[in-house]
C-alpha cells in the first residue's frame, strides 16, 4: 500500500456536482463533460446515480458507451434495485465500477436508516456481493464516515472487503472535519486494512462546508489515502466538494512536500474543463476562486492595476499555461479569416473533435459575428462553439425578436419561432422587455415556464461584447428545472434563445423518457 | 502570550480586497462597508493604502471620522511619505494603527527591492520609529514571509519590536504554503518572540492561490497566532485572502478543537456583510462558496431536490440563523403595507440606521414595485435599499428609456436624462439594445465610456423578478474603472441606471480630487 504513490482521481462532477441546486444537466451536456474528463485523464468518472431517474440512467448508459479511457462508475444505495440499475447502466463500459454506500454514523443509522449496526453491516455485505455479480470493481462508502466511530468503521470495512470491495471510501458527508482529524482517521483505517492483509484502497470524499475540503483531502493523502473524490470547480451539494483543480495543482506545485506522489491528470485540460462545467451548469466560479477563477492569474491577464510591474517569479507560483490558459486572449480572428484558420483556432482551444455539421454551424455564426464586432477573442470563439453544441436540439428555434419598450409605457415583444418547418409569429406584453419576450414565447409554444434564475454575462470587454444568457426554467411545475443558454450580441435575442433552449431540453427529456418508459410521464 | 486566547480579527476587505481586479469602490461605498464591519465587531479595519491615491486617502480619512468601535488602520510601505500619509489619514480615528511592511524573502529583496538584508532591516526600523511618531500601535509585515528564511525573519522581528512594533504579521504573499509549514513558522516565531521577552502578537495574512488560505490560518491559530488578516467573501488579489466567514464559523462550529479560542465577531452580521460586499463590488461568491454561497444552506432554502427530506441534524452542522439568514425569504410585504411595516422590515434586515431621506426614497420605490410585482421578497427590499444608498449621488439621472429593436433590423434607443434640473432627450442606435442605450447616454452626457464588464442577475424568482445590473466602465481610458449598479423590473432601465451610476461615481471622484488637489487632474 505505502509503495503505491499514484493517486486515483475519482471525479464526481456528474453525480455529486449535479446535485448542486441549479446544476441539473441533460444527457448531451453530461456526455460533453465526460469527454472532457477523459481528456483530463480522470481515472474514474462517477457518471450518475442510475436508479435516481430514467434520465440519470440514460446519461450513464450513453457515457459508458462513449468513453474509452476512463473507468465509468454509477452510485447505488445498498439495495438490490439500485445495484441492478447501476450494473445495467454501465454494462457497455470498457472499464466499470459500482459504488455502493450506507451510512455508518450513529446519528444516520438511528434517524435516517432506523437500523442497528449489525443490520447495517449485513445490508452492506449483501450489496457488495450483489454488485460483484455485475462488475469486478466495487467501491464501498461509509456515508458520514466523518462522524462515525472507528471500531464500527473497522468492523464494517473488514466485512465489505471480505465480500469483495476493493476501495473503501470515507466521506466527510457534512463537511465538518478539520485536517488533523481526517489525517488521524485515514492513518487508522490504512493501518487496519494493512493489518488484515488487504490491498484495498482508502478513498476520501470531503465536503466543503467549512472551506476545508481541499486541505482535508491533502492531509488524507499524506496519511495514505490513494483515491480522492472531487469535482471540477468544487461543484457539489451545499458548499460543494473538494475541487479537483486545487488538489491536483497543489500536489504538482508542492511536489517537495508530497515526494513521489503523482496523478494521471493532464493539467493542461483543467481550464477547458472548468469553463465547460461553468457554461453548462451556469454556476460560475467566483473571480477569486483558486486556480480557475477569472482573477486567479490576474497579473497575467493584461488587466492594468495601480501597482508596479514586478519581476515575474516574485509573484507567480504557477503558470497559466500549466492549466491550459492561452497566453493571450487577444484578437484572434477577423472578417477575413477563412474556415481553415477558424478550424485551426478551434483545435488550439480544445475543440479539435467537432463534428462537421457543428463546425459548419459555428463557422457560420462566426462570420455573422465578424460583420458586427471588430475584434473576435478566444472567449468569443469558445462560447460560440459551446453554444452550438448545447443548442443543437432545435425543436423550437428563435428566428427573430422585435421589442418595443418605454419606461413610461408598456413593454411589448414580437417573437418569431420556427417549429417543424413552420414559422409562428406572435406578440405579447410584459412588466419588462424580458418578461414580454418570455410571455410571448409561452403564447407561441403553449408551455408555461416559470423562470427560476436569470443571468447575463458579457463574454468579453466592450459595449459590443457578446452577451451570454443562462436561465433556469421549470415547465409545468412538477418537473425539475432545465437550464437554457443563449449567446448573441443582443441581450434580447440571447435571452429568447436561452429560454427556448430550456424548453427544448425539457421536451427532449420528456420525449426520451416516454420512449424508455411510456407509462411514467 | 499563550494565555491570550482571543483572536484579533483584522479585516482587509477595503485594502487587499479592493485590490481584486474589478473591485474598486468609491468613498461612499467604502464607508458603507466599514459601518457593516463595525457592526460585525471587527477589531481592526484596514481601510486602505493612504499613499496609493488621493481617493484612497480620502476614503480612509472619512472612515476614520465615521467609525467609533473598530480600530482604523492604513497600510504604508516602509518609506516616510507613505507613513506620513497613513498617519494623517487616520488621525481622527478613536483607535488607530499604522501597518508598514517590507519584503524579507531572498527573491523579493534581490529582484524587487535590490537591497541587502541589512539595508532592509534598517529601512524597517526607521519606518516603525517614524510611524510611532503618529500612533502608538504599529504593525510590521514581513512581506512574502512564506518564502523568507527563519534566521533573517527573527533578526528583523527583534529589530522592529525594539523599534516599537507590537504586531508582527507573516504574510504568505503568494499563497504557496501548506498548513504544516505555516504551523511550523508560527511556532518558531511565537517561541522566538517569547524568548526575547516581548508581548508582540503574531499575525497571519494568507493568500488562497492553492485554495488553502483558511486551512493555513487555522493551523497558525493552533500554533499561537493571535491576529488573523482576512476579507469578507475571501476577496483579494488573485485567488483572494482567507475568508473571514470561514475562519470565524470554523472556530465557532469546532470549538471542541479550539478550546477557549474566541473572536469578538457578531456572526449574525456575516450574511449581511457578504451581500453588501458582493453588491458593491459586483463580485458574487459562487453558489458553492462555504458559509455565504447561495447553496451553502440549500437544504434550508426551500429548494426542492430529488433526494428525500431527512432529519435536520443529520445534515446540518451550522444553522443559517447563526450567520443572520432569515428563516424565510418569502413574501414579506405587499401593496397594502404601510411605511411602519416597511420600516420594521428594514430593521429586521439590518437597515435600522437609514437616514430619513433614504427611507423615503426607498419607500417610494417599494410602492412603485408593489404596483407591478405581486410578491415582494426580503431580497427585493434589501436590494432596493442598497441601490438607494449606492445611487444617492445623482449628477445625471435616468428618467425614461425607450427602445425599439428587431433582430432583423437596427436597435435604437431614446433616453431621457435629468441633469441640473434640465431634461435632455436623445436617440441613438447600436449593435444591440444595450449598446444603443449606452451610446445614447454617451451622446447626452458627452462622456465616452468603455464597458469592461456587464452582468445581470435576477434578484428573486419569477419572470417579473427585479433585475440587478452591475457594470464596470472606464471614462476617458486613463482612469480606473468605476462600478455602477441599477435595479429595476426592466433590464433595460436597470442597465441604463447602472451605466449612469458608474458615470456619477466617476464625476464625483473627479470632483473630489479636484477639490483636494487642484493640480492633479
Amino acid at each position: 500500500m505505502t509503495n503505491n504513490k499514484n493517486i486515483i482521481i475519482f471525479d464526481t462532477t456528474l453525480r455529486d456536482g449535479e446535485q448542486s441546486p441549479g446544476a441539473s444537466m441533460n444527457t448531451a451536456e453530461k456526455i460533453q463533460i465526460a469527454q472532457q474528463l477523459e481528456k483530463l485523464r480522470v481515472d474514474v468518472i462517477e457518471a450518475g446515480f442510475a436508479a435516481a431517474s430514467p434520465g440519470d440512467f440514460d446519461a450513464i448508459y450513453q457515457i459508458a458507451k462513449t468513453i474509452k479511457n476512463s473507468k465509468i462508475c454509477s452510485l447505488a444505495r445498498a439495495v438490490d434495485n439500485d445495484i441492478k440499475a447501476a450494473g445495467e447502466a454501465i454494462a457497455a463500459a470498457n472499464a466499470k465500477r459500482i459504488h455502493t454506500f450506507i451510512a455508518t454514523s450513529p446519528i444516520h443509522m438511528q434517524y435516517k436508516l432506523k437500523m442497528s449496526p449489525d443490520e447495517v453491516i449485513k445490508r452492506a455485505v449483501n450489496a457488495v456481493q450483489y454488485a460483484k455479480t455485475f462488475v469486478d470493481d466495487v467501491e464501498f462508502s461509509l456515508e458520514d464516515a466523518g462522524r462515525s466511530e472507528l471500531p464500527f468503521m473497522k468492523e464494517i470495512t473488514q466485512a465489505v472487503i471480505e465480500a469483495g470491495a476493493s476501495t473503501i471510501n470515507l466521506p466527510d458527508t457534512v463537511g465538518y472535519r478539520l485536517p488533523q482529524e481526517i489525517r488521524y482517521m485515514v492513518e487508522q483505517m490504512v493501518g487496519f486494512i494493512d493489518s488484515i492483509g488487504s490491498n484495498a484502497i482508502v478513498s476520501l470524499h470531503n465536503h466543503n462546508d467549512l472551506g476545508l475540503g481541499v486541505a482535508n483531502t491533502l492531509a488524507g493523502i499524506e496519511a495514505g489515502a490513494r483515491q480522492v473524490e472531487c469535482t471540477i470547480n468544487g461543484l457539489g451539494e451545499r458548499a460543494g466538494n473538494a475541487a479537483m483543480e486545487e488538489i491536483v495543482m497543489t500536489l504538482k506545485t508542492r511536489q517537495d512536500l508530497f515526494p513521489g506522489i503523482t496523478t494521471n491528470i493532464n493539467t493542461k485540460e483543467i481550464y477547458q474543463a472548468s469553463r465547460m462545467v461553468a457554461n453548462i451548469t451556469g454556476i460560475e466560479p467566483q473571480p477569486n476562486k483558486a486556480i480557475v477563477g477569472k482573477n486567479a492569474f490576474a497579473h497575467e491577464s493584461g488587466i492594468h492595476q495601480d501597482g508596479v510591474l514586478k519581476h515575474q517569479e516574485t509573484y507567480e507560483i504557477m503558470k497559466p499555461e500549466d492549466i491550459g490558459i492561452e497566453k493571450n486572449n487577444s484578437i484572434v480572428l477577423g472578417k477575413h479569416s477563412g474556415r481553415a484558420a477558424f478550424k485551426d483556432k478551434l483545435g488550439q482551444l480544445g475543440f479539435a473533435d467537432l463534428a462537421s455539421d457543428e463546425l459548419n454551424a459555428a463557422f457560420e455564426r462566426f462570420k455573422l459575428l465578424c460583420d458586427k464586432k471588430k475584434e473576435i477573442m478566444d472567449d468569443d470563439v469558445r462560447m460560440i462553439v459551446t453554444d452550438e453544441k448545447l443548442n443543437h436540439n432545435k425543436i423550437y428555434e428563435i428566428t427573430a425578436v422585435q421589442i418595443s419598450d418605454c419606461s413610461r409605457g408598456v413593454p411589448s415583444a414580437v417573437v418569431c419561432i420556427k417549429h417543424k418547418d413552420k414559422e409562428i409569429i406572435e406578440a405579447g406584453i410584459g412588466d419588462g422587455t424580458m418578461d414580454a419576450i418570455f410571455k410571448t414565447i409561452d403564447r407561441i409554444t403553449g408551455y408555461n415556464g416559470t423562470l427560476l434564475d436569470y443571468n447575463v454575462k458579457a463574454v468579453s470587454e466592450g459595449k459590443d461584447a457578446l452577451a451570454k444568457v443562462t436561465c433556469k426554467v421549470t415547465f409545468n411545475d412538477d418537473n425539475p428545472p432545465m437550464i437554457g443558454h443563449g449567446l448573441n450580441l443582443d441581450t434580447m435575442v440571447a435571452s429568447a434563445r436561452a429560454y427556448v433552449g430550456a424548453l427544448n431540453s425539457y421536451l427532449s427529456m420528456k420525449d426520451m423518457l416516454n420512449k424508455n418508459n411510456p407509462h411514467q410521464i
